[in-house]
């Protein structure tokens, strides 16, 4: 059923995703500038994604902790480009109570200066490391263009803050959490992504190098969703982090930061929804099964009730529907929500013991004996979770390309964008005539060889590597 | 074993609370003033109490949502009493990326302007009643005085806001939050509580009454541990929170909100710990049992392994131990960290198929067969919950007293401080009267009645209210 509520996606992208975000009630709009409230179905997104997530961190070995929210000016400042590259965007608090401070203090928009800060007094030798600490938590980021989950002023995140004694143990934790994001985004949220090396130009203010996982939007617009970075020694260096190796010598610890915010419930919007509101991945849906009697009598709301508890026996999260709607009314409803399966109890199909169930993906319908349910139910969930997937794929493959010019660059994102390869001489001008089309940039670097008859699209000069662009959100 | 890093209670309270906060390393002050570190022990007591709570929540039909973290300061103005009460406490955020912004915003003290604008918005008819919506996050009062987890101008809390069609429904929300958080201190922090209602005085600033839960510190100085607030139709006026009710006439919503804070895990250890440092309850404990290896040898190792296993089967935390540290610094960690059981792993009493289990809170041994070291930790983990309640409440019975006259309140107060209850005639001047001994402040009133023999301690008049009296932190 067309919701009247929701513009089509082909019509405009853009209204369809803020009509998405505020019909499946995730998000509204505050009375605070470039802020949002997370409504409760939003919400609860977010702490699915939290209690997956934080499973997997801990899985491997990480701890969590909770630093200060404030940042004093001259802490922050010690790390010359992280201060550089945040500093347009630092919230300042300068009064306490009813008194001026005496020194700025800014709001997070990222800890590594504080976690930094705090290791080095408690990091002495080798034996106190590694360090694996991470913290969920609110930052900001005085942003000037804000969109629901996207890019607004205030966001949840979680970010890792590891220490250890050796570049290599640092550089694999770095490529660990690459790792772990991908699995979570392709296992849970069905989002298939390309991972890489992110160009000087686009990589943490402060770090050695950035990694990242960088996804595909149904329109072919791309979504950074992820990004794990090495520090080197730079932050140890300049908040003094050092340790006793076991050689007995002092030595600057290696350091990694890795993070991924609230923006991943935008990715799933934009990945999964259709034109009737949202659809959600069921391994990552708070809700899993939406159960509706079609009258609200007492022998149709019994059977209702012991469907949800089997479901729920068997670790299936289920609701029904009681509010005093038209059948039709929660039909539409439980569709905006994108809650992934449903099941029709009417007067009709018991008389044959059977209820209908419907798929939210497909719409598909289906008839099954009201004992078959949870096994159905079952299947249908785990198809719908390939399915999704498997269509996030299919898109992400018809519109990743293979470009040997600019022409090629400029007709592709003009036309129909997607993930452009295309190999590029490692020079920022040529990075930068790239953004000049519709703000193109690169996505990640996948490949860096000694190449032999490639060469950069932009200036024809011998290539360094491989790059995949794209037009970002 | 006496830790050489722990004050002794009886020396110096105040000093053993700190020293017990580093040494179990739930805290650490950072650089930021009045901000703390919560280190990865403190951090998963958090977790474990949110866990429980947010359990406890849901299942009453509460939902959770997320507002922003600034509030502007117009919006914030709205309820008077509100401002008046945190405006000496309020942090300004007055600057925003690179500009001076044109209206200053409050990092949240509590949300209850956020929310009084936000349900303004989503609430029109009584169909929509109630909305029972919860967050978890941080607030920030900038506060003089700091003690970590006590008071700290940072901390992280829940607040429930809930908006009601009827003063009778709000009333009985009001009452089952406060009944829901004392079951949640007396089933799983273990400690007994004094519930009541705050005098006018004491009562949360703009509502219209305040329920609190008082707990009492081994020490016999009281805390307030969780409160439950009524509005009326207070806030709803201030903010324009109508609704059309069932007789299609414009009416004033009906408020509560109620909240608890990581001042639960202060309580914790000044109620339960001792001179050997901290001790949980088993419901509360991050870990429940650690498992020493005397010697680490891989025969012993094995022995650890398979008993890990079979508890973690059976949903009780442990871990091993395998630190190239003595057998002895491991037992002093473990107490010191408050894990309720510890498992030694000898080599003369695996000879005999035999392991050692040591519970934390009375020092006990016990020599069990390693077949059943599983029931063993069951019953242990059961009956250290229960003696730690049993203490407690053993303590508060012990501290709390009846006063006759403002003399006994000064004796008591001055040697052997706790829950004094005394009558009162209501009359501010008194309450203040009361504040001159020691700063004894009324906890909460318990009873309020025609009392015909009954006076107040302080003037003598006749009563109106019997109230707990306590010194606070």
């Amino acid at each position: 059923m067309k919701n009247e509520k929701i513009t089509e996606r082909n019509k405009d992208f853009a209204s369809w995703y803020t009509d998405v975000v505020k019909a499946a009630h995730l998000a509204e709009y505050s009375n605070v500038k470039g802020f949002i409230i997370f409504e409760p179905n939003g919400y609860a997104i977010w702490e699915n994604i939290q209690k997956v997530m934080d499973k997997m961190f801990k899985e491997l070995g990480h701890q969590n902790v909770y630093l200060p929210v404030m940042i004093p000016e001259n802490l922050l400042k010690k790390e010359g480009e992280l201060v550089e590259g945040f500093a347009p965007e630092v919230a300042w608090v300068t009064e306490g109570g009813s008194n001026k401070l005496e020194e700025r203090l800014a709001f997070r928009p990222t800890s590594e200066s504080l976690f930094c800060d705090y290791y080095k007094n408690i990091v002495k030798t080798y034996k106190d490391l590694p360090k694996l600490y991470n913290q969920w938590c609110n930052v900001i980021r005085w942003e000037k263009e804000t969109r629901p989950f996207l890019r607004s002023r205030e966001f949840l995140w979680q970010e890792g803050h590891t220490v250890h004694a050796t570049e290599k143990e640092a550089m694999e934790e770095t490529n660990r959490m690459l790792d772990t994001y991908k699995r979570f985004f392709e296992e849970y949220l069905a989002i298939p992504v390309v991972v890489g090396r992110k160009t000087e130009k686009e990589k943490f203010a402060g770090a050695e190098y950035t990694l990242t996982v960088e996804a595909m939007m149904q329109n072919g617009v791309c979504l950074q969703s992820a990004t794990s970075h090495y520090f080197g020694q730079k932050f140890a260096k300049a908040y003094d982090v050092k340790f006793v190796n076991k050689d007995n010598k002092f030595e600057y610890c290696y350091q990694t930061s890795w993070g991924s915010t609230t923006r991943m419930i935008g990715a799933l919007i934009m990945v999964h929804g259709d034109d009737k509101g949202l659809v959600l991945p069921p391994k990552i849906a708070p809700k899993q099964v939406c159960i509706v009697p079609i009258k609200m009598t007492d022998e149709l709301l019994e059977v209702c009730e012991e469907l949800s508890n089997e479901l729920k026996k068997n670790d299936i999260v289920s609701y029904i529907d009681k509010t005093d709607k038209s059948a039709g009314f929660k039909f539409a409803e439980a569709e905006v929500n994108g809650i992934p399966v449903r099941i029709e109890v009417g007067p009709r199909d018991l008389e044959n013991n059977k209820v209908t169930l419907v798929r939210r993906d497909t719409s598909e319908k289906k008839l099954v004996n009201v004992d078959n349910v949870l096994e159905n139910v079952q299947k249908l969930l785990n198809d719908i979770q390939d399915n999704l997937y498997n269509k996030a794929l299919e898109n992400t493959k018809n519109r990743t390309y293979e470009a040997k010019s600019l022409k090629d660059v400029e007709e592709i994102m003009n036309t129909n964008p997607g993930f452009v390869n295309a190999h590029w001489c490692g020079d920022l001008e040529c990075e930068l005539k790239m953004k000049e089309i519709k703000g193109t940039k690169s996505r990640c670097i996948v490949e860096t060889k000694d190449y032999e008859n490639e060469v950069c699209v932009v200036c024809g000069k011998k290539a360094k590597h491989k790059v995949v662009w794209g037009i970002q959100y």
